[in-house]
């Protein structure tokens, strides 16, 4: 009904002149010379007011064609030099132990913050600022490893981006064959779960009536996309990967389907680490998608199940394990080659016993701090989706061999249950999942009683 | 060069789900029962997370039918119940105070910051959020006039807003006779320096081809421009609004013009009090500007003095005044009756010595804080303009003759001046001027030695 | 879900080129200069070919600026020496004669092609020409009335835009209060049924939440509807102007109605008289809001009855006349005078008999084609509408006072019949009617044995 | 300066109901099952008027579906039954027999236009039709080599696509690595000059800083390319194809180019054949690149000589040849073989051969219309472009060698000379020349006295 094209200018706007910018990398710029601390100390004075603009992005420029050595060189300058004043932050402190007021403890909010914080909003006056910040912070990640204190640098970078990557911020997108082609392309790099080998298969992941791709978008980063998801949609949950992909199914019109089944979600920006878009782009396009075809009725994903070989390894070398026999043991012993799925006998012989053990996992592995193991699981868990069906040969790829010897999970998201799952995940711990998945790995207890009775066999 | 329509989109998306939300007004939402206390307090805890959409939603949509007690009550509540966590700040004070250190100076940071502060962040989750936030604040500004306590929220709102409204977030849209209504409305709405009675006059000040309007905008709030600029271009430096404003003026094609008039500059959104736009308008306007109409050499503005005639009225009741005889506050007398301006003979006699006076108030009138006196002065001299000339009878409105004797100014933007011009005003409180306008009021010395003489008359 | 606004760019470049064009006209063009005779020679020849945009532009430029007597030699230059080629059609006659082939038909179809035809089609390479070619028909229509003959022209002008405004190259686009101001603007003008007074009255018509406007634009005419329709949503039929138009109705949500209300339907371009594109907007218009507002199920006109007082002024003053009695004669008398809707009594009086013959004039009032004599009935009857219900004092604004007794008239587009309404009435001259209105008004025959027994009273 | 997304949406709107019309086509429509004759009656009768669009869109719908024999009896029908109305066409030629008046003669336009234009017209009613009537045409195309005949209503198409294809309705757009997917996809399928062979070859073509692609659109063909030019931005004028294509080169910045070379030209869209394009298509981008770059002075081909190879054959076995003495002959033979290109001291014979013989068959070559025989250079030419310069060895492909035994042409659009140029060209036949082209080959009657000479060698 409304005519929204105005305000559909004006990303065009932001756009163009980030393009011009990336386009002119090439120019010498004055800031290539310029000295990366003095430009930021002259960017954080008054005359940072007047020439704000123009300081941003000489300290950008320079920052861009920096050396390792320089950039490191930078970062530690804003760990060192740019924290709170201390003077200031002192006097704070002395005040607010005087009298612990509100206004006390606003003033110790203010004189706490570090001059950096102030550093990075006003590096954002630049055109295309918020672009090269995040690459900063792609950098500083790397740097991080070796030098953890500068992890205090990170922890305000991540401050800023949640707050400027506010999901009310983020625009969803559709991405289809008719999207351009720059965007595609991060589409094909990003892709972290089923890889997109070409432009072909591309194709074929955002062409047919019954497929989907949706991504996140921010304002300010032109033509990057900051997460996406890749929807098929079924007449019937899958469970393999081989069906969704293959290259040879007849796709069907997006009406006939009654799932639609979310079979890979990807990151993008390693610089907005931490900023959690996923939760909020599986509900959106759940929104989108039901709006658009009423006629779906299941959300689901198809996943893998990224630690489990690791955490198989350990209970298979963990005498006291709960979930595994000596005859087990046995059994799996084919797992340690590649390629055990082409003899059938043994695939026939795994076929009871992993989807049990993957269950086992699933509901019952945990990590250090008590959520679980699997982070895949964490993340649609924790999101309020059901544990709803472990595939067996669900992923036939070399690396889901080797990570979770070829198993799949689906994950439910049932919309009435979404946030009484999510409230006894984080207040109790419990692992949502179906009676059927519960049943192939029964509590522990239960199952070490099972147990007992074995060694009679 | 290069294809930005698809960005151009996303905007469009933000700005679809925009109007449909404001066009679901009228509908009985659950938010206008809600209680807003629960409901914030569930958005700020784990449940926040699974629903935290929704229950944003809901509280901005409470909030939005509260009554004027309601949202009185919820601003208190923020103000009393949604500061730091008083246990885990005290912790972090002593921490610091043991051992001052810059990862204990961090932790401070993160504990002295305010509950509401989140929250605030989880309400712009909502579709539509941030535009409920500003209008928040609106509220609340309102409010601490009466309740001066409320300011430690409102800074919490400043804070936020000085971050999500980044001029890197910004964007810059002309504005002329084929945009939306709905964003031409609201231009006649805010204009605040030279009324605009209707669309008739509206139409004239954005279409003739020697007339430019332009905008900020942020991708969130739709439709709503932040602050606006109305420019004439010209052949010459206006001396009054009349010759800018003249219905009956013939039009000049723009390439004939040489100067960038900047005659009336409006901020739109009292919700962003605080949050500098002004400067960053004028100069990214200059930048446009002179890159399509390569001719224009002169940036100036045409200026209200709005303190003027307040300042004249104190120095006159001061027998110390160093700027008036007693001659001349005879022949000012006729300044208190309205109409002067028609008895050609008494403007005779005061035009020699209002722009005189008027000179002395910009150049040496000082407020509290040792700046200029006039706040339109203060802006434009901050921005690193330069005080160029005074004009009598520039003004002839009621508002101007009541503020400022009908007296304006130009401030002249010369482009290689600014920063320099600005690190004097804020290193050593220089204004600066031309030599004309210096000579209408020499500085006080001189002009106190010229007095001495005036008893001998 | 497709990405559509690489195409929503293409018109932009257009709209853009052709605003740029518009700016422009003050410059001093060749064209202003020139003889249209020799640029028209010209652009018809060989170098036609190599300089044919800028010919055109030249021939154009000179046409914007001719004078009346200028304007009208160059249509009376296209008419006598643009004909087609007289020895080449000559030939192509008598070789049809010798034999009459399908081929031979052929080549005489483009030997008969009047030159002129050609010269449009070249006229059009010119940016923006689309547009002045549609003014320069309207001069023309001007032109013709003085100079029948001109019609020739005319006819060419008239072929040539039913082929270039097909309902193919029409888009249909929603107008709301979002809309760009010069477009409303035109709504403004162009409105021919209920005048919009002001932009108040205009933002009353498109702006709540119960009404819509759509127009059909082309995309070379930048900023010009072709036609609008303006509709209501409702909860009934309405039976007058003031229902609709009130300004102090409340407006309801568009979910609530479940009828929508034509109640004006305005053509814009004069140039494009005979094209007709009202009967697709309709169409075009409820197909979209059915789709929007699946609980729409009455779609309906409130319409004018403009020839109903011309024609009972004929029936009062033919004696003969089947539809008065002597007795309604004198009952119609205060017609004649201004205002007689305020005489509640004689309101009453009419109340019974205006809305029958009304009903009389639209059911059996013939044209000297044969067709309805109401140009409006003519219109939806001939879309496939029924004539539903006829509506005493519907509008009591001084042009309906005069054109129509103040009736208004609902015509019903029943999907469903449209196609059966629509071949009745061409292949048989029915006019499809409610039972209602068909008993106001019965067939001639029995009205004339009913008067029969008239006398006897 | 003006706001043009108003009209960038329309044709958002066009496309996309263009592509929700094009993902519709799996469905069992009931175009499907009709009968192509029945239907297209219905659409010209009066029942056509009421239904227009959804008879339209069913005989689309069935065309689209149809069997090759059916679509062949459809444009037979087309052919037999669809021609002018006989008895009105022969009372037409009868009236303007007795008085042949520019009334009659429009008469007999009007009654000699087949009815199968109408036809064409009302199918183009249906959303998507344009698009398919250009599909029809491509098949017509097709039948029209076994049967002549139909070449009637292939005039017919031609003359409307003509008339719908003006220039006036076509956008240039920029193609970009920006421009979406579904569009640069038929870059690569449409390029007819230089093959594309893969995403990564097409991406050194669009992205890179010096590299341009400009296509001309029409609204109603979404996503359809009708031409397009591959442009390179380069310091000199190359003379080679791998100059301009060589994967390893470095990217100039654009602003250093001072010649813009028009590479590849290439029609997309068989169903449009004989409406031209590429005229318009070389100086809209030379105008708009100058516009961007004002450095550019030079606009430059290199062009392919597709005829010479054939050409030279028949002079080489025509012993009256002027072009050709024996020793020449001898020397040519190597050509026969493919590679003669990497025996170095071959290629060094024929180097001062093939030129020359190259700059005969340009500018003396005739084919039977007593045009240039080689079709490109009739393009430029015809164009008012100059031959500038014949490149030796320009193009090692396998087609060019086969073709021009890989020579290359270098065609020069001096924007003063265009319009002299052309005019010669056609009132005289004249070719427009370098004069090093012109010296390589003398007229001929030169070049006869000069072969008189060479025998007494």
């Amino acid at each position: 009904m409304s005519e929204a094209s105005f305000f559909g200018d004006l990303l065009q706007t932001i756009a163009e002149r980030g393009r011009r910018l990336l386009a002119r990398g090439g120019e010498d710029e004055p800031g290539r010379r310029g000295d990366l601390r003095k430009l930021s100390e002259a960017l954080l004075s008054n005359r940072g007011e007047a020439s704000g603009i123009a300081l941003a992005k000489a300290v950008l420029d320079r920052w861009t064609t920096a050396s390792e050595a320089e950039r490191r060189a930078f970062m530690t300058l804003l760990l060192e030099r740019y924290g709170p004043d201390e003077k200031r932050l002192g006097a704070a402190v002395a005040a607010y132990s005087a009298d612990p007021s509100a206004r006390a403890a606003q003033a110790l909010h203010a004189a706490s913050e570090s001059r950096r914080l102030e550093l990075m909003r006003r590096l954002n006056l630049a055109p295309g600022g918020t672009s090269t910040l995040v690459r900063m912070r792609e950098s500083l990640l790397d740097m991080k490893g070796d030098d953890p204190a500068l992890s205090l640098v990170d922890d305000d970078f991540a401050h800023l981006f949640a707050s400027w990557f506010n999901r009310g911020f983020l625009v969803l997108k559709p991405i289809d064959w008719a999207s351009p082609a720059n965007v595609l392309e991060k589409i094909i790099r990003y892709e972290a779960v089923h890889e997109i080998r070409d432009w072909g298969e591309l194709r074929r992941r955002v062409e047919p009536a019954d497929r989907r791709c949706y991504a996140f978008f921010h304002p300010t980063l032109v033509d990057e996309p900051l997460i996406f998801v890749e929807v098929a949609l079924t007449t019937t949950m899958p469970a393999s990967v081989d069906e969704v992909l293959d290259p040879a199914r007849a796709p069907i019109r997006a009406e006939e389907a009654n799932a639609a089944v979310f079979y890979s979600i990807s990151n993008c920006q390693d610089g907005l680490r931490g900023v959690s878009f996923g939760n909020f782009l599986i509900k959106q396009v759940v929104e989108d998608l039901r709006r658009d075809l009423p006629d779906l009725s299941t959300f689901v994903t198809l996943s893998p199940v990224p630690g489990f070989a690791a955490w198989l390894a350990r209970e298979t070398a963990d005498e006291a394990s709960l979930w595994l026999t000596n005859e087990d043991r046995a059994t799996l012993e084919p797992l340690a080659e590649r390629g055990w799925m082409d003899d059938a006998e043994v695939a026939e012989r795994l076929k009871p016993i992993l989807p049990r053990l993957c269950a086992a996992y699933l509901l019952h592995g945990r990590d250090r701090r008590g959520g679980p193991a699997d982070p895949v699981a964490r993340f649609h868990l924790g999101n309020g989706a059901r544990l709803e069906r472990v595939n067996f040969m669900g992923d036939r790829s070399a690396r889901a061999e080797r990570q979770a010897h070829s198993m799949m999970v689906n994950y439910l998201y049932e919309l009435d249950e979404i946030e009484a799952n999510h409230e006894a995940f984080f207040a109790r711990g419990e692992v949502a999942a179906s009676s059927s998945v519960r049943r192939l790995a029964p509590k522990s207890r239960s199952l070490a009683s099972a147990r007992e009775v074995t060694p009679a066999k």
